[in-house]
């Protein structure tokens, strides 16, 4: 059944209202008719079935016919700290680690960052990326759609650090020696509700410097087993792991 | 430090002799001057790092340092069966499954496979995958080179199974249902050495049909969690839950 986000206000007397892009896709692109179901998520709020009632190009009106329970969240919020990557990586980890259960997802300056974003670059980035952030959550059918914050320095990502229950950084030098407890020890010492900041450096990895500023703050570092990832794959494997343990083994 | 692929014949009395696109890549890529050192890998038997005595675009020779051990393998082996998928997907379920662990893919013609692919075409997909495959293999410090086998029949792929320790279906119906403990018991039932084959379906899933025979064949449902990932996010969550599994918790 397709999915779409909505706003709180769309949700009035169990009756849905679709304007815009996504009353387009339902009418346009999907083709719907009167009488086909859509589900329909007030992110973090509730999520209904609802019948369609009316539909135009414009305007979608749609009935609600049962409040279906969100069980769709990992039980720890991750947040993805990304040191801003080359091309077009940051939009496949928003993309797969949206499908794979991502809070939210802040990419940072790094030291050895190639990228470099002014202000107008990033605000137009960022509007793209929440976007593939909410076609990716629909897609997998997420109760939230992730976050997406504008690039942040790297001070202020060790500033965000106190704001989250604990913080690990997926380090290659602690792959390469053989670190393998980190991360289960971190899940291990997480409580549902938990916040996890999980920081991941650019292409080339974060500098030495950076590495102790972080574990100045607290961060630990964390082996993500004997093979060396690329940056955008290391997020996959964290997120992939925490559903592991905490859905799974639950 | 640069890793590199070598036949068992290039490797003779710790002399490594390397010639072709692998030379080309040492000499005028990286442009890499003689007592610098490489890492070389006879899949399967041994690696060494070694430092270059000689260099030219057409041949460079190396003198072996030390044998080092391998250790970057996964415990358990696992392909991954892949619906063929559309576009350029199974290049990147390749790429990022050899980082994430994968030992082979097999890439097979689903019922609803959008993809149709004749001999000739499948002959030059493959030698494309293989070669993706071996450049994440180096990339990730494997100590194998993942095969990519030729496009198989359903039938063909329903008659492999036999030749696997378990075989698991991820199926989306199961992970709707929420069905969580398929993965952890059939990680829990294999011991170091097994090897495992995973089926995951084409973008439309496989049929209703497909999975009854897969499961006549001994095979098991599992549900990846309660997040509907896409066709090429499936094998990252197997892989990487994989090595959590067995190589961080251990």
């Amino acid at each position: 059944m397709q999915r779409y986000f909505i706003e709180e206000t769309q949700l009035q007397n169990d009756l849905v209202s679709i304007t815009g892009d996504d009353a387009h896709h339902i009418a346009n692109v999907m083709r719907m008719k009167q009488d086909q179901e859509i589900i329909c998520t007030v992110p973090g709020s509730s999520t209904v079935r609802c019948t369609l009632t009316n539909i135009s190009s414009e305007q979608i009106t749609a009935a609600v016919v049962e409040y279906v329970e969100n069980t769709n969240e990992l039980p720890i919020s991750i947040t993805i700290a990304s040191g801003l990557p080359k091309g077009d990586k940051l939009e496949l980890i928003i993309q797969k680690g949206t499908e794979l259960g991502a809070s939210g997802f802040l990419p940072f300056a790094a030291a050895r960052s190639i990228v470099k974003l002014d202000d107008k670059k990033a605000s137009k980035k960022v509007d793209r990326w929440q976007k593939i952030a909410k076609e990716a959550a629909e897609q997998s059918y997420r109760f939230i759609v992730p976050t997406v914050e504008q690039p942040a320095s790297f001070q202020q990502l060790l500033n965000s650090i106190q704001y989250y229950d604990a913080c690990i950084v997926a380090y290659e030098e602690s792959a390469k020696t053989g670190e393998s407890a980190g991360l289960v020890q971190t899940f291990q010492s997480l409580k549902e509700g938990s916040r996890l900041l999980v920081v991941f450096g650019p292409e080339g990895g974060l500098s030495e410097k950076e590495v102790n500023q972080l574990e100045e703050k607290g961060a630990k570092l964390c082996g993500l087993g004997p093979r060396i990832l690329r940056t955008e794959t290391a997020p996959f494997y964290v997120l992939a792991a925490a559903s592991f343990h905490f859905e799974l083994m639950g």
